[in-house]
């Protein structure tokens, strides 16, 4: 098989972590006999400097022309004075927005093997297998957003989606639970939103094609509670941009660690996204300290939801959890075993595979 | 000391949990000599089934005529068909809109007896002692929101502040924090709102006034993470509407039942309105099982910031504190020890007092 993939390492660790995604790719595709063709473009931080812009005509082209992306991560203190409509995280948004990639994907997973880095109890996480599944192309993200007033003294942003909007994201997600463990949760704030209100319409109405998937509908207020409290009775969650946001980053601190945490942001073609859900940490960036594991992660979901190479990507999974097993771990995860640099992650991870 | 304490249990256990606080109050009053009147309202479903209305206008008066109110809890499925606009929750929403209840104080503490309920490990709350400072009259809550589009297939929801609200807010965290560690976290999502850019710019403003207090800008989705992560780190945080109500609901895990949290929603001046963090809790109610120490703390709380009886508040929280190191807990409270009924629980707490 033939893709084109193109590689945006981004800022900070980003470039650290891509090298990990591209060499196991690079692996792959030697191992079962495909072709992968790596395209680099600038974004956020790293093209700002280069260009003036967060996004450039550019980097957008390199991506169309693409059957994937993998994006290493965007934003850093070094970019916190432009002006807010070229920051780094605008190249990111714009990016999402521009390819259409409206349904994120992201799995929790808790390793056993990183159980005791989590905050949570063992009895808690144990057995936690969760997808949550956000929308990313809509709702106050990208809507109208100003100042009003006489001295400018109202601020106003609006939450907005239309049916189709919706329809298409809850339709993604009935699909996946329907392979997975065919239980649903949509989270709203129901009590209080009329699109929380229009979006439970929509998941009731779309359920009737899905009568194997058992469907709940949630408070955000109250999903926040049972993330941390029974976080093993949810399997697939969908929800809008902006409550996806704070409850996917909430769900992360499951597995422990960010360094851990793939996702996946997709559209009704197999063109995606694939990025960690870490961000650039600016901290440890150029130190060999960063966890791979994540962009690593994410290369397997891109193998798996865009090119369909299930086979190859149970592959990387496995070899990833062997080096987990053989207790190799970077410094983002506290736990005892043998702590290990990015570039020995990498090497660990291909031995494996 | 003479004051009016207008009383609306609600619905679900509100009623079983008020009786504790009433008691309670009763022999504070006797105890130190103050003369406490109280008035019972109706709100939320009772309301609706008495008066077709979830806040009819003799409660907001009976609330309009008192130094401070008392809240149970509002709704339950009973009245889950009943027309939006007169749904139980919109009884709540209303009363504080009314009554111009704009800061909503959600503490949060990990008490020692009952670390083992809590889903997170020991060594991640031993020492949580934080205060979720909500706005609670603004933003998307009470922003225009309605269907637009030829088939009312479009949704919009409006999230809308001025300067002033979001002073008034901030400036009460301040004062909060400047009494307590002197530490303040402001949470938004300024990479992406307008009303969270303005949010910043005047809690920079206003911390100049306030140089003793330490000042963090937090993302909330970051915010969320933290939460679970190191809670200890936080003293007094600050936020908008519905990031508020989502933080609050997950803080509240780390002290293992929803059971032990009181609130309190204020104004500028000393009257405020004092609830459980729990909700009406159907599935238990009249069974004598639900947790009255919300509701107590929550009394405390009215006796501290309404009514300035510090002492009086430190008393009853003492009595809480000491029935918990005798081992007594109800049943939300999944800990070893000995498990008693409300009516119980009440009488362990006059007993104290
Ligand atoms: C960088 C930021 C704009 C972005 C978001 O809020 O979507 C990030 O938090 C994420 O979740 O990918
Ligand atoms: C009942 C509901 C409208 C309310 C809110 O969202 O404010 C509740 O969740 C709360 O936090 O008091």
């Amino acid at each position: 098989m033939k893709k084109r993939i193109a590689v945006l390492p981004g800022d900070g660790i980003g470039r650290e972590v891509m090298e990990g995604a591209v060499r196991i790719l690079k692996a792959v595709a030697d191992c079962f006999d495909h072709e992968f063709e790596f395209t680099e473009g600038l974004i956020g931080g790293a093209a700002i400097d280069a260009k003036g812009n967060p996004l450039p005509p550019e980097t957008l082209e390199i991506c169309r022309e693409s059957d994937a992306i993998l994006l290493g991560a965007v934003g850093g203190p070094k970019w916190s004075d432009v002006p807010t409509d070229i920051r780094p995280e605008k190249g990111l948004l714009g990016l999402r927005k521009e390819m259409g990639l409206f349904a994120n994907l992201r799995p929790v997973t808790a390793y056993q093997q990183l159980v005791n880095a989590s905050p949570l109890k063992r009895e808690v996480i144990e057995n936690v297998d969760l997808m949550i599944v956000r929308e990313l192309t809509g709702g106050i993200y990208f809507g109208k957003s100003e100042r009003r007033g006489e001295n400018n003294d109202v601020a106003v942003d609006t939450l907005q989606y239309d049916v189709h909007e919706i329809e298409r994201i809850v339709e993604k997600a009935f699909q996946l639970a329907s392979v997975r463990r065919k239980k649903l949760t949509s989270v709203d704030k129901a009590n209080v939103l009329e699109s929380s209100r229009m979006w439970r319409e929509i998941v009731d109405k779309v359920s009737v094609n899905y009568p194997d998937v058992q469907v709940e509908h949630m408070l955000v207020d109250s999903t926040a509670m049972k993330l941390i409290h029974q976080p093993g009775d949810f399997d697939v969650v969908v929800t809008e941009n902006m409550f996806g946001d704070i409850l996917s980053d909430e769900a992360s601190m499951i597995a422990g660690s960010l360094g851990m945490l793939p996702s996946a942001s997709l559209r009704s073609d197999s063109v995606g996204l694939y990025e960690p859900v870490h961000g650039s940490a600016p901290d440890i960036a150029g130190e060999n300290k960063a966890n791979p594991l994540a962009m690593i992660l994410s290369a397997a979901m891109m193998l798996k939801y865009s090119f369909d190479l299930e086979k190859e990507s149970r592959a990387v999974e496995a070899a990833v959890t062997e080096v987990l097993n053989d207790g190799y771990y970077t410094s983002d995860v506290g736990v005892s075993g043998k702590c290990i640099g990015t570039k020995e992650m990498i090497d660990k991870v291909m031995d494996k595979l």
